[in-house]
């Protein structure tokens, strides 16, 4: 080990002091001028000279808002800090005579840039601006059911964002046993997918040597995460949470492991929705894995299908749909009652049927652009991925079942196809799919026949 | 002290491994393939699931190349990476008649916007590509020369250096006699304005008790620094460097300063011109400084003044300016020859016209925008300080003679007056000054009479 | 914030990583030599060229033997690895002839230290081997009961452990919500005085403003702590440990505190018995926090009085002491069966005799070498610590009364008193106590008075 | 890279902070009471209660003292705070008759210990203090030769410096250029064996990848080095020093090394003189080195022969020695003049015998202990390695030619013949030597013979 990042180590640790010295002394300091004209202020030569000073008022005044008074913000800054639309007129008229004009293509996009853009970026000048304004937009998020128009407002925060918290700016860690117990709490709370039952449980899931927790951090958010994920390291591919997370189990080495499992992924800042980070975390990880590890061959996900049982419902429901072909009413009645749960025959004949509609609900069913309909699917899937594997009776936790009738399933990361399958199912919305999955897939009925 | 940085501190440290692992071990992975053509596979879908790769090949390509191949490069950016101008004529034949329609007006500014802009976001996704970006731009502006054109590729990545190098996302460290070699080299090679002559003289400015050094660092630029200050705490405003610079002088604890001297401030990225850093970094200065040391009341520049002797020598040549009132041809003479130099009385019959002459100089001589003509004093004037003393015999080195005479000036920084400072040169252009700055003034002869 | 730090701190960082390698690799390489002949090997002229790998061969060794096994081994300690008794007598012989010559002292000093002191010192050789050493020592103390002799061997763990573990080597840590989990942990399992209840209550009492917890460190002791302080920071000195620990209670910032209360003080290694650190921790912490908080002006415990119930029944027995004479027949019922506690006039009638009685113990009753009985009280009364204030109805926990009736009392911690307290407790036993002290033992009645 | 570590290095960070602030702020506190007084309160139960204070004064007024006042403090520790002679005498008489009293034994041992032992121990409680203690001793060694009773002392320091500074608490560090300044100040400054000519010479040694520099860190001497090596990672086992320390040379990659030869080691603390780390660093470098460079099969020694001029003077003047044997009058004036090396021939004729000459002095003259008479030989061949070449021509300068008239050689470590060769080395005093040197030794001359 070199002694090389010392010195970069403790610089950036400068970044949380000063952040939290400042954050919390300088909490109490709004301002009893309206936020409107505060923040014209910032915009203003005033904010050339007292930026810092402005920006932290801003967002002091902001915090002690009630959600009405923030929505009114929110309106504000849609109706009075858009662009100056006569200016805009006027160019747009002129470079319609001139469309190659480069200068004035340029004045163009620079005069149709909302004033809420420069506005945020001045904000950012306050110590912990960044964390301000992520939370900002989440308030903002939960605006926009009431108020639609103010999506306009949230493609700049995401513009931004999306510039901000670009991957060259974020930095993996591995999070274990020995991590700052304010971050270990706030694992606790983020995790979305398998719910972490207390501290014990979070040891079992970070401190042993074949369980794996990696998160995205950024310099700006003092102490917070982005994004993390969980990893068991495995000697098979697995087609059950329980096992994964059980209380007593036999653990092995990180040496004796063949196969990397990624059993949960969690975004942990709504005011971040939309920059997209785990594909990077993911394919990260392989990396990182693969580099330390080398006897890791297979790289794969233990993933819920969220949208099946909500589709399944509604296929049965039409009665033209696949669901009806292959399921028959006591089937469903079953489904229904959830009586197959403590019957195991009842069990067993409903495997081959719901694991085959799964198939088809997760390679044919789409949304819009051709995209999987599934929003586990689709992500995975977008990233390149393959559909691996269809697992019944693998989630019984409330939720699971909800959900999807206890079904989980495995996408395959397999670095030398990832970019072959994004790009097949860019261009034809193809699901790459194992020949296991295929052959579910033909055990699909014609579509003359229905079991009712 | 608390333990409560050190997991941050050692998280971001990550950048810099895993950075420089990644920029030495891949140095070599440069492409066959046209640059051009990789820079739309990164644009393109291959882009989203293989991003990191493509724009490491990008940078590593890019890195290889000969400056009129980076020329050819910079030109295809321009020509073939803008905005797509018909999309953009169409969008503002419709706003010209919707000039309110705020979806219309999103879309014409998102449509206008260069796809260079885009690129260059996507290419910050390969390790070290902010680093290699900063170096592309110092590339781009040296092209600027012979290619004007590109001042529009310019214009985007001053865009988005703004927003990444916003001062928020910026940490201050100080420099000290305990940082890392590596780091204090690049402080000898960069300062600008008073060169550091080898270890000796860099130990004497960062060392002692009464010298201090702060500087400006981005975490996505492992190791460099942005721009740096050097201070001198004092118990005077001084009124001339060498002093400040000698190997041998009389040293003070810091708890007996009362002034605080920023004696030289250097950038250190030709590819950040034009993003303001210098501002902020002499204000957070100021504000550690006053917490650390409580005794510091005034907080004082000893600056260059490096147009006054090319603008005297316009001036005299002129024959009808304030200079040829003052000097008569003897005081031309030594100064064209330099004789005062060796001649005590010739120099003290200068200093006051020249003195006077630069009083004049600083805060009547505008350039456009009615800003100093002075890029120094542009500089302080612009954040807010005050034009305080003039110095003769200030700066004897070969350039300080050459630039100005010999001449230094102060400029005072009052944290209680910089805005409004700021605001009243804002709005009239006034250059404040001290009672000792208007005395000199006031020695101005009426424009009739003139020394010749 | 200077960058002074870094290098060392992350120099450090070695021992811990190099340490966690070593001891985790090697755990496996134990011998098949037995263990006495392994130790002549490391003392021998082998343990200079391999010394490394024989100490940790030994210590590897150690470590899988069973109880009797390790008993075994300490009995061979005893027996033939102490000092050449031959040539000790000799020397002896020699020096009661000559007994100013000093180089027959240093030799016969030399020669009468048991070999196994440079065989502690030659385990410590080994990576992990500091950490070994102190478990070791730990068993010996559990065998000491069963074969006392081996306190011999005892005495040369402690004669080195106390150069080892000076003062001068330790490190204070403040531990706070952002410290190590793995840390925290030991926290939670080490607290010997009021058990912490998990993390929820271990966030109250290192979470929170107005509470902290201090600890002292050695290098060589990877991840584990020697013994830790807890403070709460309040408004006056407190009479009972409830309030202290209330889940739901009001909180100050810690600039509105103006009394330090030290509830609890805990050591970490048994191995480390005999070698004092308390002392200097409650001193550090009290200059520590003094910088920090300059509102702070009185520092106190807030102490357990575990003997006391002991005594009590001790003294009843006996029948002639002050207890018999403080407490009538109908007290004693009301103290054996705790019936007191719910009966508020009868706990009410014991306030005062109980208290009497306690002030009596602490400062009266004393084990050999005229220090107090009680432990804490030796503790506190030896540090120059004051009696200060004793508190009826203070700890209701089941320990709490079952140790002292529920007793508690208070330790000031005076700068300025400390040496002159020390001191004159040195001389003549005297235990330092405030007038309300000595108001209570001025209750006391006659020797010829009881109340029975 | 895991978290695990930041805890624990940010932990030890504190000692720095709090040292460093300690030394500073309490330099002045020197005290008018005499010294001896002070040691003697240290000792008494004041020091107890508040021995950091005191420990600190004494160090202070320690560090206040003119030379002769050191020695006669020396002489004070030397006089009165050794044993108490009496006590020691009684218990000597009393053991003559019991010798195999263990309790006895333990008396005796611990009355015979010199009070000086406890006081150093003391004096350890002062922040900074082990640092003090080690310039102290430094001082010490200087008095010897005037004083030489005073071994006694330094026989103290000696065996409390042994115990501190054991192995196991040591830090190896790789000292590189991103180490801070001011440890590689100290770097140029300790270098003993090829003195570093600047900053420039520095970055060579440690800022390229073949060149390495490992250093020896004790926690409690804050900043400082106990010992470093350099190492050149080459192709081949030099044969001169030149090549190696050229400023214009061939570079290769660390993974293109096969070899790894430490061409300097240097002590760094006076004060620390006859405690042994040199031994550990060699073996951990090794160690470390396989471990990062699997490449490395070859680990060698490039070593002056500092005896070798002073000897073979001797063995010339004597007339009937070896070199008698080997030289003629012709070679001796050569040698003497120095005309060899002007010379080509003659410089060839010499390299024969000399390197003969040379194989001999370093494996058959022995000093006392049947050790070799050369330094630098005793420490390798001591610590298991093996004399492997003799080189003529290999350092040639002037300290290089007075000292060995240019001969250097290699010892090689391997690890598997370390043990073997140490043991042979310990129970018969033979050298461990390459065949090539064998063959060397072999060209002797019969006693007969003299070459004269």
């Amino acid at each position: 080990m070199s002694v090389n990042t010392s010195f970069f180590g403790e610089l950036l640790t400068s970044i949380t002091e000063q952040g939290r010295a400042l954050i919390e002394g300088r909490r109490a300091r709004s301002s009893e001028e309206p936020l409107s004209a505060l923040c014209e202020k910032l915009l203003s030569g005033h904010g050339e000279a007292s930026g810092v000073a402005i920006a932290e008022e801003v967002l002091a005044t902001y915090r002690r808002l009630q959600a009405p008074e923030r929505l009114a913000f929110f309106r504000t800054l849609y109706e009075t800090f858009g662009a100056d639309t006569a200016r805009v007129a006027g160019l747009a008229r002129r470079l319609a005579d001139n469309p190659e004009d480069p200068v004035l293509l340029r004045e163009l996009h620079s005069a149709s840039e909302p004033r809420r853009q420069e506005l945020i970026r001045r904000l950012n000048l306050a110590p912990g601006g960044t964390s301000g304004l992520v939370a900002m937009r989440a308030d903002l998020l939960q605006c926009l059911g009431e108020a639609p128009e103010l999506i306009e407002v949230d493609r700049d925060f995401e513009h931004l964002f999306s510039s901000w918290f670009n991957r060259g700016f974020l930095v993996m860690r591995r999070i274990d046993w020995a991590t700052p117990a304010n971050i270990l709490e706030k694992i606790i709370q983020y995790e979305a997918v398998h719910e972490i039952k207390g501290w014990g449980d979070l040891r079992r899931r970070i401190g042993l040597e074949d369980r794996r927790l990696y998160a995205f951090f950024h310099p700006a958010l003092v102490d917070d995460l982005l994004i993390f994920v969980e990893v068991a390291l495995t000697q098979e591919i697995p087609g059950a949470i329980g096992p994964i997370l059980a209380e007593e189990r036999a653990q092995i080495t990180a040496r004796e492991a063949n196969t990397a499992v990624f059993y949960s992924i969690s975004n942990c800042q709504t005011g971040l929705r939309g920059i997209s980070f785990g594909n990077f975390l993911i394919k990260q990880v392989v990396e990182e894995l693969r580099r330390e590890l080398p006897n890791l061959k297979t790289f794969v996900t233990l993933s819920p299908v969220p949208g099946f049982a909500r589709w399944l419902t509604r296929d049965l429901a039409d009665g033209e749909g696949v669901a009806a072909r292959l399921l028959d009413p006591a089937d469903r009645t079953a489904l229904e009652t959830g009586s197959w749960l403590g019957d195991e025959a009842q069990g067993e004949a409903l495997a081959a049927p719901m694991s085959t509609l799964c198939a088809h609900y997760l390679t044919q069913e789409k949304a819009r652009g051709n995209r999987p309909l599934d929003p586990v699917a689709r992500f995975h899937i977008g990233n390149g991925a393959r559909l691996e594997r269809i697992h019944w009776n693998a989630d019984l936790s409330d939720n699971g079942l909800r959900q999807s009738h206890g079904l989980m399933v495995n996408y395959l990361y397999d670095l030398k196809d990832i970019e072959r399958n994004h790009e097949s199912f860019a261009a034809t919305g193809a699901v790459a799919a194992s020949s296991q999955v295929g052959k579910l897939l033909r055990q699909l009925p014609d579509p003359k026949q229905t079991r009712s």
